[in-house]
């Protein structure tokens, strides 16, 4: 059998390095950005855009598509692949954060997750074997555990309760999952928040246990940058060098270009297709909130630099003109935009490991950042 | 000088004929239907796709884009053209219709109409010349008259003083254009709603006057269907058949074929952009209202037959997921579809007509409509 995971290139300058995630819809290079696609749809845009972006992944959120439009439906469209029309990778998110964070009446038991949908209040009882299955009958290429996530900050003695129950629930679905012989893959989530003892604890079980990936789950959610830094510092080193990493929902560039130099291969987060829709736009040289109204008659393209189809055609007065209007063509111009910012510097990110430079094309993008506003 | 329209072929089983608008940025074949941009954008829709669906012209809205981004702003971003990056022809509607639909406390007088912004309620004050003047600013090839647009049933003897108002305006606006050379058109808007005498004189009074098109203005808003056929063609033997004809408005495909077979060389609508974000869609067979129950699971695309990029990849199953989920994607993949439908329609007849088998074509389009929502 092929490894799931090869490590392609390291650079020296830190722990950045390059890597190749096999699924059964193609490889994954890494380090990869995954746009989000909640509903089986990256929020404003068609599938031939997001390919043509470059992504290589996108991650659906199995409690999204299991409230609706069911698993049922999905399996009789041919899973998820066929129901959505995407040929490539999707990773689906086990939908834990959405269920602590988007649903009402939480209660958490040793057993599993008891919540009341946030469409219609449905009660809905959730086991981690449940939600192993969900992402089966999904038929998506990575699937997530069920996780038991807590805000930041969180008690020290509730943490490690969440810890406890984490493991407890990633050792059932490692059995639920090994149940049936499957090219689908399995990637534990730990928790811990940046108490070290509690996130090594996670980490260790997870190891013990086994899966096909690690991701660092409950981070970036406020907790001081230093001491998330040195979490990831810490968890690089504890987790394999042949198995991939992955920081759930962080996005910031910035943030995603220390985590890379940290050894994380894979990254997803809401932040350049909801800050699109927004009208605040990334770009080399700092960010541009476009209704500001000394953009009214800008002829320049975000970004002179840019060679997506938004700044290809489209000045910044256009822009703003769309984005008054609340024209739909305007969600899709930023958020082309903005995913395109994405995933070319994730290219350049792996084209400056693989050239062994990584830290000063990181010094480099991180300066033109720190850029006044255009 | 090279004529603006010439008739390049006719249809013998009725008055249905090809022609050709030439204007400063493209020519314009015709029987030819214009998507609606108001505000410089097809609604949902990106530039690129709309080209690549084949729409030949687009009509922007004179009132809209006067109130906002304003005229002084498209002006420095270099005319309409540059302002939105759109390189073919633009026709520009002059906003009697909104002014008198969308805006408060409308009152016209001979001099011209005054109204409130239906954005901020400003008190505007607008003669003919002046929306001349706006058009000319926006740098538009193809510009429209104001007129004194009444709702359908207007009483006659109102009916009577609208098309006086209009021919007036109209003279006047002539007048204003003539004061400067352009390459731009400016066409009539006839008025008298389905009052033949009015209508006529209206049509009389116009050509007498002299424009480089006729658009009829004031139907197909809820006139019996007989007699704006017989208003069309009885308006089709009085203007000159090296004229243009323009029908303002007006949507549904079943009356588009009518029109075209006397003798109506244009036609816009938001009826396909409109419905498509409302989940209506259009197809050979019938149209379907996509958030139907009985679609859940329904993997067939829209239409078998059709070649668009919607039905090449999605089926209503997922279309009817993304509606009801109001992913933005939804609006996108049902307006390129249904704004596919009325263009590679227009395509085919014109072909019909150049075969000389419009009525034949007609016939079998009406026949499969007809049929039941698949």
């Amino acid at each position: 059998m092929r490894k799931s995971f090869t490590v392609t290139a390291q650079d020296t300058s830190g722990n950045a390095r390059t890597g190749r995630i096999r699924t059964p819809h193609g490889d994954i290079e890494t380090p990869a950005f995954a746009p989000v696609a909640s509903q089986g749809t990256v929020k404003a845009l068609l599938h031939d855009q997001v390919e043509k972006l470059g992504a290589q992944v996108i991650l659906v959120n199995a409690y999204h598509l299991f409230l609706r439009p069911g698993l049922e439906t999905i399996a009789a469209c041919g899973g998820i692949h066929d129901f959505i029309s995407w040929t490539r990778p999707i990773l689906s998110d086990s939908g834990g954060f959405q269920i602590y964070s988007l649903t009402p009446l939480v209660k958490v038991t040793q057993e599993g997750v008891r919540f009341s949908s946030h469409l219609d209040g449905t009660k809905i009882f959730l086991r981690p074997e449940d939600v192993v299955d969900i992402q089966r009958s999904l038929g998506t290429d990575i699937a997530m555990v069920l996780d038991y996530f807590l805000p930041f900050p969180s008690a020290k003695a509730r943490m490690k309760e969440a810890v406890k129950t984490t493991t407890f629930w990633a050792r059932r679905s490692k059995e639920r999952f090994l149940e049936k012989p499957t090219r689908q893959q399995l990637w534990g989530i730990s928790q811990g928040s940046v108490f070290w003892d509690l996130r090594r604890q996670s980490i260790e079980e997870l190891l013990a246990i086994g899966f096909d990936g690690y991701a660092l789950g409950g981070l970036g959610i406020g907790e001081p940058k230093g001491e998330l830094m040195e979490t990831l510092e810490k968890a690089d080193s504890l987790v394999p060098r042949d198995k991939p990493r992955y920081l759930m929902g962080m996005g910031y560039i910035e943030d995603i270009l220390e985590a890379i130099e940290r050894g994380i291969d894979l990254f997803d987060c809401v932040l350049p297709t909801r800050n699109a829709r927004n009208g605040t736009i990334f770009s080399s040289r700092g960010k541009i909130v476009i209704k500001n109204q000394k953009y009214a008659r800008d002829e320049r393209p975000i970004d002179e630099n840019c060679s997506c189809y938004t700044c290809r055609h489209f000045s910044r007065a256009y822009l703003r003109h769309l984005y008054e209007r609340e024209e739909i063509s305007s969600a899709v111009l930023n958020t082309i935009h903005n995913l395109h910012f994405y995933l070319d510097n994730f290219r350049k990110i792996r084209q400056s490991i693989a050239l062994n430079s990584y830290r000063e094309f990181k010094r480099q993008l991180l300066n033109q950042i720190k850029e006044r506003e255009p």
